[in-house]
């Protein structure tokens, strides 16, 4: 995978988790210059201590360091954590000679809990020096719950569009991801840039959801270190690529699913109808647990779709799963057979394809079964 | 337990699931004589077929029985549905000699799978001849995943209130319960009924939520047989005990809870924030599972806290939980220990305070917690 010119890569255990722990944990991103920069964060109004310094961060527009760490979400801890987060904003930058407004913090893990401040402090010189053109350490470093590492890249012409993600659980409608960056050398303004990603965030980040709830941490960074003249359309075209696909994987990675769900609906009354309708299915844990139990059990689907408050017509609602009708006309399809039904929800991806049948507003999003494992992972996630 | 005068008792196996199954799957109870009565349905809009007729009954105001099964819920059937419904109120009728529209309808259980009509016609007749004065065989007949009858009753000098629910899964706010039956001989007129009902519901049945999806047939019907005389404003209360008692019976056995969990908002802006807020936190996957996993992870409320989308202020948050102060000033309470936290979430109930330190608004939700159960009964629950 090739990764775009400008930007070097590095990671440490800082024990961020606990004195104890072993795995990298803090990782850094420097631009060999200062980089355009847009940001969009968390819904939640409960906002992490990077996050509100990030969003100032954001509106000046320019990035030299991200620095990032797991195991630690900085959120709910008052002043403490933004004089925390600044003390190792300041720490990165006068190990890099930059300026500390010029570095980006992001975190995520557990909420309310103070950062080990003095232990990470101490690990960045390390951090410092060892910055090196391979990404994985830095993707390492952020994971949390992720069962996988979430890259994806794109070329256009000489130049290079990169993305990285965590995710996992907390993965809700609104920015649906604990953090991800996407990077580039090619030539973009930054209104340029900023189209770009507001181009697609409804549709990519924003259309996703494992349990409905979205985290403090939210964050998508996006920078252009501005080394390769190439088409910006094309540009454009390949950060939106690359944000969907990182999206896809976020939620295939969702917390003990073992299915990923592209629900798509289609014939609602219009665009915002449609989407209100495809998160209602996709966050009912009726339906996610009927598609873990691979059970046909439509009628879940339609509960759902008549508990999103939309205007409905019950009897002008079709639903095909996996391409076989279930429900025309509101009833069970002509033919429907369970055993086949069953069938079709055996594979590991599964389409859900609703038309409300009232007009052409549609929105699809994509969401996970819920097994055992979530409650597993989150019933036992801290203590 | 004193059952009101003037309601008599039936249920027979009709085979309603399958032709194999021998638990009692229909029940009938007959008035004595026109009751009054007053009825509240499901706000989701997909509506059994039951629900849309009963909402037609209820506009008359007066019944002489009520006709219920388990095992399909006769929803998303069409007009199939509303025929096969209407076969057996007739059926009814003609048993008992009074007239079709005094047969009040409830069907609960899998949605989206045609009444086996003919076997419970066929039942019709031994139903109508075994009625008696013991309600708990009505009781058995409702319920579905339910593990124990949930009743309740009070005295009001002569008079009886008497109620009886059935509950589990699909309970969320909005007619948080599938079925909900309130008997009393006292005398009301429709409008004081009406009132009972209405001066409670929203803190009583629409006050509860199991997993935030409302079901197609959530009915509460209200009866009063008018035998006799006692004082209103006692039976009016005491029709509103028998709801929060029954309403809080419903979500303490919600599907695979291990815990009732009752949060209680206060501060906030006005009733409606702190009802969105109590919401949020009661549905929120991260939460309900932290509570199975009895994890004082105080920010998962938080971040749930957060994403209700009213007006918080972060720092002005106090959270209690079993009077355990967890969050002073949006920050970890001075003082607070993580294993004295894990043991206050050990009892079976967990009272969660929640202090949002704006205004005057409150409002109170009981839920469950989310444990592997749930996940089990869900994903096996048909196929």
């Amino acid at each position: 995978m090739k990764i775009p010119q400008g930007f070097n890569f590095a990671a440490v255990n800082a024990g961020v988790k606990s004195p104890e722990a072993t795995r990298l944990d803090m990782g850094l991103i420097v631009c060999s210059k200062s980089a355009e920069a847009v940001a969009f964060f968390t819904r939640n109004k409960v906002k992490a201590a990077p996050v509100q310094i990030g969003m100032l961060q954001a509106a000046h527009g320019r990035v030299r360091a991200v620095l990032a760490n797991s195991g630690n979400a900085n959120a709910c801890t008052g002043e403490k954590g933004i004089d925390d987060a600044q003390r190792l904003m300041c720490c990165v930058a006068d190990n890099l000679g930059i300026s500390p407004e010029e570095v980006f913090p992001m975190s995520t893990g557990v909420i309310g809990v103070k950062l080990p401040v003095e232990r990470m402090l101490a690990k960045i010189p390390e951090l410092a020096k060892s910055l090196g053109e391979d990404p994985q350490v830095f993707v390492d470093s952020i994971m949390t719950t992720d069962t996988f590492a979430k890259t994806a890249s794109r070329q256009v012409g000489l130049a290079t569009v990169f993305g990285l993600a965590k995710g996992a659980g907390m993965i809700a409608p609104n920015m649906a991801t604990m953090l991800a960056l996407v990077l580039t050398d090619a030539s973009l303004t930054r209104t340029e840039l900023d189209g770009a990603v507001r181009g697609c965030l409804e549709k990519t980040f924003n259309a996703i959801t494992v349990d409905g709830d979205t985290s403090t941490n939210d964050t998508l960074l996006v920078l252009a270190s501005n080394c390769i003249e190439v088409e910006k359309a094309a540009v454009i075209e390949a950060i939106q690529d690359v944000m969907q696909e990182l999206a896809i994987k976020v939620v295939s990675d969702g917390e003990g699913a073992t299915k990923l769900i592209t629900i798509t609906v289609t014939g609602a009354t219009n665009d915002e109808d449609a989407a209100r309708v495809a998160r209602s299915v996709a966050d009912s844990l009726l339906v996610k647990t009927a598609l873990f139990g691979q059970d046909p059990n439509w009628g879940r689907i339609m509960c759902a779709i008549g508990n999103s408050g939309v205007k409905i017509v019950e009897q002008a609602i079709a639903i095909h799963v996996a391409g076989m009708p279930f429900v025309l006309d509101g009833k069970e399809a002509p033919g429907f057979d369970e055993q086949h039904g069953h069938a079709v929800l055996e594979p590991r991806e599964v389409a859900i394809d609703i038309d409300l049948g009232l007009g052409k507003g549609t929105f699809r999003v994509w969401t996970t079964d819920m097994s055992y494992k979530y409650v597993e992972i989150n019933a036992a996630y801290r203590t």
